[in-house]
């Protein structure tokens, strides 16, 4: 099988070592607007050779789309118009509605198979790539009733190469249950990042007092603004929604300190603590 | 040595563990009003023999208290009053200026090395106690210059002992900035997780979305209650204080994503990342 890999950063990169040791792979192939990062991927020996975008998709059984959701987003209709019938496209974006939603009545819209891998690390850039990433991870599939049979199929086996587990709903839920689960604690960890730089101006201080607990929470604050702003922005509505509930509880738990409400400090961090049933 | 540790939970188990590999330790004796932790200590191996208080103190060259704040806060003072000049106390509070403002005026007080080892994991009780807890991690001593000389030796060397670096402040300057670091930490994710469940009815769909961000970022709401309410309590004013910029943050976050301000919420995102300079 050939791959092309568009956008060679920590997702492509991932994906590209991990189907090097499971899959048989005639030739990677890595497309990039970063130079940088296209050669460092070569030199890695993520991918096999540096392609431009047309002779990729060209040369390709499998197209995957690993850049920022706009850039997906901007990529993919002239990407569908190009493919063959034999041809798979995989887009793996962190929002779907916006982008699926543009190229629901493509010609090609079967060729397309829509997935998001629940795995990440807050780095980016294919020095971050690691082979384990997706692991036991969660592989959501989105719209796949308006995907052709064979593409499902060949995605499904890379899903099964990547050791992880297929979870299907459709693209409207799916970016409102991202937004209440994952993107969230995104918007979290850069708010307390810029809390912490605000309040905090000793930074010996910070050194000397961030034990694991700190780090755990602001540790997604070292995301890319190039990721998350257009993800943010495709996934507006939800992401604000999610934002003005959180704010509410912040603030009510502010209300019940200022107010030396103690019981009901209790029982609120008491209702929090029901998250260790579902996070281990 | 003889040592007695009043509350065998995560911190004062981990404490026995690490300190029997790495001190000659001739008996370890556990405190605690619960009951089943006490005989879960003994059966794990990480106390010697349960004691009552009183004898624990009669008994011993080092007394350690690893109880919640508002329990050190009530047992210091007839704990001082007990302690003889060979003996050594030292307690391990997450807050610091309310409990050794009420006892600065002690007649043994110098007798009281007051420090806060900044490790700890979500997880409670002897069962979470593991021995390397500590290593590499910050002690930091508080008002040092009220302890006498040689049980301050006793201090570092149990510092030295468990791999620690020790580090200085004054019990204000602790308190201040380790909520500015550390408590507001545990507040956003306590907060997250009500957001979560307020949010996210469908706990099916939280366990299939929940990447290692989200676990990463919500970790800490698996605290006990019993820890956290004594601390914010004890230390409202800084807490609030931190409380009110970060809900400030998440608003000015909020606004500028409402607004479709891009250029804004990019450079939030950038400036927030200047965190990665100071956590690894």
């Amino acid at each position: 099988m050939k791959i092309s890999i568009i956008g060679v950063g920590l997702i492509g990169g991932s994906l590209a070592l991990s189907l090097r040791k499971t899959i048989p792979v005639n030739k990677i192939f890595g497309v990039d607007t970063n130079s940088a990062n296209l050669s460092k991927a070569l030199e890695l020996g993520i991918i096999d050779a540096t392609s431009e975008l047309d002779e990729a998709i060209e040369d390709s059984d499998l197209i995957i789309l690993t850049v920022p959701v706009n850039s997906i987003q901007d990529l993919l209709p002239s990407i569908l118009d190009k493919v063959k019938n034999n041809q798979v496209v995989m887009e793996m974006g962190s929002t779907q509605q916006e982008i699926l939603e543009a190229i629901n009545d493509h010609p090609k819209r079967g060729r397309l198979v829509a997935v998001h891998p629940m795995a990440g690390t807050e780095y980016s850039g294919p020095e971050a790539a690691i082979d384990d990433l997706f692991t036991g991870k969660n592989m959501v599939f989105c719209d796949i009733v308006r995907t052709d049979a064979d593409a499902f199929e060949i995605a499904e086996s890379i899903c099964d190469a990547l050791k992880m587990k297929p979870v299907f709903m459709n693209a409207k839920e799916h970016d409102l249950h991202t937004a209440y689960v994952s993107h969230i604690s995104h918007i979290t960890s850069f708010a307390l990042a810029l809390t912490v730089l605000e309040k905090e101006k000793s930074q010996g201080r910070i050194f000397e007092l961030a034990g694991g607990g700190f780090a755990s929470t602001v540790r997604l604050a070292k995301s890319s603004p190039d990721m998350w702003v257009p993800i943010f922005k495709q996934n507006k509505k939800n992401v604000l929604e999610v934002l003005e509930e959180h704010i509410r509880q912040l603030q009510r738990m502010h209300d019940v300190l200022e107010e030396e409400d103690y019981d009901t400090l209790f029982k609120l961090i008491k209702q929090s603590n029901k998250i260790k049933r579902i996070i281990k």
